[in-house]
């Protein structure tokens, strides 16, 4: 059977995707390129985090770097009262290396975003936790086969109502002490690493798939290089030649 | 054979902190008396943590509310050009819970300082850890048999050669992303928390002996109550009639 038109669509896109790939590379230092081949395999969408409303950009900053660092690609941040803003001297550049999606309400309502943040989540296939003082189940034993998102809330405030009530499951990070909580940006760090330490050495599928990593590599390669764009108009223009 | 003046002299002590535990209790609320009672046990003494000049007090404040939250009871800092600074903001009042020792240099050089404290925690038994991204050993793979003490440095320069040398061993946190550190309050926290969960669960004596325990527990009580030291000295003068 001859293959359908769709089929070869997808072939000629993915074609072209390596064509790029090939054409950004000699733009790239060979540093850089063993950097971007050394953390390509290591990246996952398996785990991800949500952030609702922080208000500190800072701690917005520091989340970015350590979800980089861990290998996490993805983080969503809901903006209500607060929007979505890094500071470079701590974030150190991370932001560019991850997928960043804002979910923003018109009418200056944290809620909407929440709602349309996490409706969207679980339509990709992830379990929402929310992270709470209060839960009863603790960070170890939350299980890592599901593809799951940690939803983390404002600094004071911690998640709305309404994100708990949205989130699939809760867990707790273990405290002994005098104070009630975590700073916001240790919870995520300490979430992350706990569950993709676990998912590291374990037989679950949670690295990109091919076609992910190619995506993203040629993401990061236009991140790489100065003026982006006209090289990659050059690529066409002489594609079509 | 009958006890030694050495032995009647200590046991006298622990009757009196006995006392003096018993006559403050009145001056607490039933809430934060069971909070003491809660926290006590968990208190360990058998990881802790020395900070090498950090300049951000942010970063130390963050730090402080880490380790109290982890029930990790001691903080040593070294500082050099910089002081020992908290936040209340961000550490949420966890500095007096916790025992903070400060090494100072005279001159203003910060290796004294670095020196004093790396032999006075190794008298004290500790085994060193210089944290690095540079190190062999993740993190995951420290025993937790050895009483130990993690060393970390500055913001933007790390441990000063000084200390990376009079350390016992050092340790990585793995990383697979493009920034080359984490935030060193989040480096802290993965630490502390990569550590105290195996100790927890594991049949090594980590908690404080009994004598510490009462000693820590009077200490909490103070910070407990307004006017601690008016009511210390209305119970010795009590004592004494």
């Amino acid at each position: 059977m001859a293959p359908s038109l769709l089929q070869r669509k997808k072939k000629m896109e993915k074609n072209i995707k390596k064509e790029l790939h090939r054409y950004f590379s000699q733009f790239l230092t060979k540093k850089r390129q063993e950097k971007i081949k050394k953390n390509l395999p290591k990246r996952t969408r398996h785990v991800a985090v949500a952030l609702e409303d922080l208000y500190q950009s800072g701690n917005t900053s520091a989340i970015l770097r350590t979800a980089d660092a861990l290998g996490v690609q993805d983080v969503h941040c809901i903006e209500g009262r607060n929007q979505f803003d890094v500071n470079n001297g701590i974030s150190l550049g991370s932001a560019k290396w991850l997928t960043v999606d804002r979910y923003r309400t018109e009418n200056n309502q944290t809620n909407n975003a929440t709602q349309e943040c996490i409706e969207s989540l679980k339509n990709q296939g992830y379990k929402v936790v929310a992270t709470s003082p209060h839960a009863v189940k603790p960070l170890s034993s939350l299980p890592i086969e599901d593809k799951t998102v940690f939803l983390f809330g404002t600094e004071d405030q911690g998640l709305t109502e309404q994100a708990i009530d949205l989130a699939d499951d809760s867990v707790e990070i273990p405290m002994y002490g005098f104070v009630e909580s975590f700073n916001v940006s240790v919870s995520v760090a300490l979430c992350l690493y706990d569950f993709t330490t676990r998912l590291r050495s374990s037989s679950v599928a949670w690295q990109l798939t091919e076609e992910e990593q190619l995506e993203l590599e040629i993401d990061w390669m236009r991140n790489s290089v100065e003026n982006a764009d006209a090289i990659e108009r050059r690529f066409f223009e002489e594609m079509v030649k």
